[in-house]
């Protein structure tokens, strides 16, 4: 029964909550670095950002996995609700930024945030939940319900990068979080 | 120099502004129509969304076209913008329900529509514009300025679909608008 007891252990010790101001000094914003380009934030930016966020309310949810051993917060995902015209006045779920820290890759806490974030779009009223990812992602997604449709299409503002303009035309080095969880042959930075 | 002549006229005749409620009378719905389920919508019900809609100001815009000349609205497309932690505190515009009416492709008015969503986006502060479309809508986007990068993935909420459980598992009939506007060989529903 070792396999129940560390399963049940893990679920303590991993839970997943909403997003607390607190979370900025357990190191969400370094977590975010393993996603892709997040620099450092002032606390006062942090704060605003997170109350201009807060004005939403449960249209936008942002949420932490905390590892309670160590305090740190080692995973987390976003959903936000946008409100249509069509199919009946009809709400869908946008879910962003998910990741995980690679320390502790391979125990389905991915899966766990993905559930939470589907969980409150559902309650929300949302007929769907929506989200782009690499192709090498899509096994995962496929694990947790989703099924590919259609192709994402990004068009940056490249001159807002101006001091930066690497951070315009390429991407954080990363790759599929999956390939680690799944053969955990390879250590990778984050899901999208 | 008829071509100029006659698009200054069109320039005229189709101008993108945001919606107003008075547009359901315009037309608004059965275009969306064309776009995908949309049921027929009671006034106090559209003015009950459009309300809930204009509560998050210039963070959720949705445009159309208004054909001059008939007074129908023969054009549409929605943005949101997302504020998020990564890319130094960023916000990434969102673009949504792009649809032209079947009477009137081929005169670049999806291309207007994205332009005008793309700008208000761009002066929202946003670091980049995305959507997701057809790979068969792929080279339309690409004139617009984007450019495909991951894919697609939804999970749909069967059980709000109890009473038309159809409408969980099927999409509504369309092909490519772009094949309509560019090669004018066949009439199509809409861009997604």
């Amino acid at each position: 029964m070792q396999t129940t007891n560390s399963s049940t252990e893990e679920e303590e010790i991993f839970q997943v909550r909403k997003l607390e101001i607190s979370d900025k000094k357990k190191g969400f914003v370094d977590l975010l670095q393993q996603l892709t380009l997040c620099d450092s934030i002032s606390d006062e930016v942090f704060e605003e950002q997170f109350n201009e966020i807060a004005k939403c309310g449960d249209n936008h949810l942002i949420c932490v996995i905390e590892d309670n051993n160590s305090g740190k917060i080692v995973g987390t995902g976003s959903v936000f609700i946008e409100k249509k015209f069509i199919r009946n006045c009809g709400k869908v779920g946008h879910i962003e930024d998910v990741v995980v820290d690679s320390s502790v890759r391979g125990k389905q806490l991915g899966k766990k945030i993905i559930g939470f974030l589907s969980d409150h779009a559902r309650k929300m009223g949302c007929y769907k939940v929506i989200l782009d990812c690499s192709v090498e992602n899509r096994p995962f997604y496929e694990r947790c319900g989703f099924k590919q449709k259609e192709i994402q299409m990004p068009h940056r503002f490249c001159h807002l990068y101006k001091s930066s303009p690497k951070a315009c035309t390429e991407e954080h080095p990363k790759t599929s979080i999956n390939q680690y969880m799944f053969s955990k042959r390879i250590i990778t930075f984050g899901y999208k």
